[in-house]
């Protein structure tokens, strides 16, 4: 596993913190490699934005802060904003994409969406919606296994929403996957999709 | 709020991320301070220990991982064995007393301990002995307001536990104004309880 540099951001109460503590736990405990996850509290999470900072590599990581990440994950419009302009050149952006409208994509950067608050809903339990996130993470990302992300989910929530959270990170895992095949949106298919709600 | 380092660790399930999460949106969004909250994943988790740094300031905090703590809190004996030589000199150390047998206490060292889990099992929850110890520190260290704790655990537990562990917050607080009262055990009084196992 290469050093990979990490951020999900949303808002408070959409489960940002647990949704890192999966990734960190798959790379770490179920598979061979090493993590760091860092939150940052301060004025801006008392606007509700909340955002931790990931770092998987296949050695022990020495500096936990992300200042460019390859992979952004966001689930709100603030985090979006005060996030896309740090994105790696070339890097990737996993975008929840009822709750995020992307103004611009720069060259190179590829951006997946998936409806992930709907998901949750249809599963009936909408705060699931950062496990549907993590499953779709896991598919298009291809850096974790599926089974170790799966058992880091399996030991991160509470028994009684364990079922709820497996068939969320499945439906998420097999959203990507469609998406994967798909390729990643272009800006014109992106708009088409934020035209179609 | 000084700058104060924060060690929170035991073993996987005991719920160690969540209580230094509450610890930190209690300084963060419910008091006026900044925080970082910094897990390290690696080959010592997979052994089942778990551990968060935390950095509470009135100051945004540029360095988030701790050294040095001025407070360690340690729910297992494996994380006391860890952990508790690099305590600062003249630190605070909160142990869950019936799973940490202490060994040695350096001069000057205060060290109060806490049935936690025996708590929480009176509440009929065993899961929710981090926020009985969350309650424990609230009362021996006097660094965030009673509220404010009680606030952050609120809006960081699901519904459907709220009230399991708001009695829990509350029955450690109050067993911890109980020992500040009674102030710090020194190494005999540690030894008796213990021998009282």
């Amino acid at each position: 596993m290469q050093l990979t540099e990490i951020r999900v951001a949303g808002f408070g109460g959409q489960g940002v913190i647990l949704s890192a503590i999966v990734l960190g736990k798959a790379a770490s405990i179920y598979q061979d490699g090493f993590a760091t996850m860092t939150q940052n509290f301060g004025p801006e999470a008392r606007g509700g934005a909340c955002s931790a900072q990931l770092v998987l590599s296949d050695q022990p990581v020495l500096y936990p802060y992300v200042t460019s990440p390859d992979i952004l994950v966001v689930m709100s419009q603030e985090a979006y904003a005060k996030f896309s302009p740090e994105l790696r050149p070339g890097g990737l952006m996993l975008i929840e994409q009822d709750l995020v409208r992307v103004s611009s994509i720069p060259v190179g950067t590829r951006i997946y969406g998936i409806p992930a608050t709907r998901i949750a809903e249809e599963l009936g339990k909408r705060m699931v919606l950062n496990i549907v996130m993590t499953g779709f993470f896991g598919a298009v990302t291809g850096l974790l296994e599926r089974d170790s992300l799966r058992k880091a989910i399996e030991t991160s929530v509470p028994g009684a929403f364990r079922e709820v959270n497996l068939k969320a990170y499945d439906r998420g895992f097999d959203y990507g996957l469609q998406h994967v095949k798909n390729g990643a949106l272009s800006s014109s298919e992106l708009e088409a999709e934020l035209v179609r709600e």
